[in-house]
């Protein structure tokens, strides 16, 4: 049983954590357009792949798929996500597994409006959002909302060009310098990050870990502690089943004044998913159970609280020559 | 033999490298003003101390010195570098060896004016830097300089408010907003870092590493290559020893055309020294061996080409409760 991960980049403990789990069961095979990705190294065999916007990419991974006699197949980066998402059929014809969400709901993930609006749908609090200044602008009038406020691309990951607004000068700065921006309510209070297993089989929502942000760096949660929110853990289990979300997700959340505001999800490991894993929320052994057609028990909340994380650098080192 | 790290925090690399080069003739002794500090941990022995500017810090460090009969001290933040120089006198009076060069020049290296000023006068090449709009102004008439330009505090470290500036108007701008800016020719070409060694007892410059800077993340190196490079070799050998450098020190440089231009130095262990340790450049080592009271030879260069270092987030994982 060979586990593909696609676009490894830096992410070597979830590298680490599939060889572990394997556990000589199989072999964790890694890919990334560079040579200098660190995390491809951890893997039991990698290939450098074309860039995922390259002519024929796919058929370089299926290629690669027959000849590792791959199992299951997941990606640590956005853009190819949704790639990976619509060419599921393609993958299980090959007998691979695609750990990832039905492309429509990959899809809405990606656009921080279409998600907002799903998020409210299902009874959820999210930040509020507009498309337009327009919009803004009336929603002010009518009191529904004042500066400051986000400013971000509705379609983007990471942290870029997110900016604090605070005048109607820059807000229609912002909007005649750059295209399909939205304006989101600025949240300011304590932000929660969720890492979440839907199982593959029974689409039951198996396990849950929340972690209490203490400190983020460059867009990532460098330091967090875990906790346990009863109401979250319902929300979350409700939400995913009824929209249909498969394998590991991610979800940010706000609580302010009490209430919980769900953020954005990434259907794919968060960045710091090892903190979850420490706790013994072990994914890929989930995974793993589903790739062998077992599926997983329900084991919401299943960690201890107040345990904390901590980043810290690490690194690889090989010759140049090595990396080509 | 025991060794203080002050305020480690993230830098668990180096409290390992010392543990290590140790081997049990004596014992790693960490501090931080922080429970969350990750690097505390790796170390054999903790203490969590007042933030450096809290009234009585340097005297909880000194009785920490007496009570752990340290044999050496130094920092890993740019603030404490200069106390620690300052206070030299009274560490050697408890019998502790401040790895740290001399306090003028520790001085000197934070305010960047001062430093670019230092290596003009010993013969390096620096990027021009001007105090004022109307010196900046005055020699843009000169056609000495034109924009882009770099802007940033004249003290300060990391990669805090440094912004390119376009236009009159921009920099006008930024003067009226904050004190104690500098203009700096703006810098385009490829970057190096250089891990310097200059012996405690000889003052010879024992070794140097210079790596060619791939990729930055968040101010830090992210992934680099070990050069050789002549000409810096006997450029840094020379400034070091003729200013009296002391200790390990990290230094920036740019190539720009075929020409060197020496940027700035962190008179501590920089953020990419793994690099030097993994390829060979044991710096612990030779503190070690200071202590000891062994001059280290001179081995400049020795370390191989076409090394490439990869960073990656490892994580410490710890009970809350045992953090406070």
């Amino acid at each position: 049983m060979n586990i593909l991960i696609l676009s490894a980049g830096t992410r070597n403990k979830v590298v680490q954590y599939f060889k572990k789990e394997l556990n000589g069961l199989g072999e964790v095979i890694a890919t990334d357009c560079s040579g200098l990705a660190p995390a491809i190294y951890d893997a039991d065999r990698h290939y450098i792949v074309p860039r995922i916007d390259a002519p024929g990419y796919m058929d370089v991974i299926f290629d690669i798929c027959r000849k590792e006699k791959i199992s299951a197949v997941l990606s640590l980066i956005d853009p190819e996500l949704s790639m990976i998402a619509h060419d599921a059929d393609r993958f299980r014809e090959l007998g691979v597994m695609p750990v990832i969400s039905f492309p429509e709901l990959v899809d809405t993930a990606f656009d921080k409006y279409k998600m907002a609006q799903l998020f409210k749908e299902n009874g959820l609090k999210t930040a509020r959002c507009y498309l337009s200044v327009e919009e803004f602008t009336e929603a002010r009038k009518r009191g529904e909302i004042d500066y400051p406020v986000f400013v971000k691309p509705v379609c983007g990951s990471a942290s870029i060009h997110i900016n604090k607004v605070s005048s109607d000068e820059e807000l229609q700065g912002l909007f005649s310098m750059y295209d399909d921006l939205m304006i989101q309510e600025y949240m300011t209070g304590q932000e929660y990050g969720a890492d979440v297993y839907i199982d593959m089989i029974s689409g039951k929502c198996s396990q849950i870990f929340i972690k209490k942000k203490i400190k983020m760096r460059a867009g990532e949660t460098d330091k967090s502690v875990s906790v346990h929110i009863p109401e979250l853990f319902d929300q979350i289990v409700s939400f995913t089943e009824k929209t249909g979300f498969r394998g590991i997700i991610d979800i940010d959340i706000f609580e302010q004044n009490g209430e919980y505001y769900f953020s954005e999800i990434n259907p794919r490991f968060g960045g710091g998913y090892p903190h979850a894993y420490a706790c013994g929320v072990n994914v890929p052994r989930q995974i793993i159970a589903n790739i062998e057609g077992r599926e997983n028990p329900v084991t919401v909340g299943d960690y201890s609280d107040g345990i904390v994380m901590m980043k810290y650098n690490e690194v690889m080192i090989r010759e140049m020559t090595d990396c080509e």
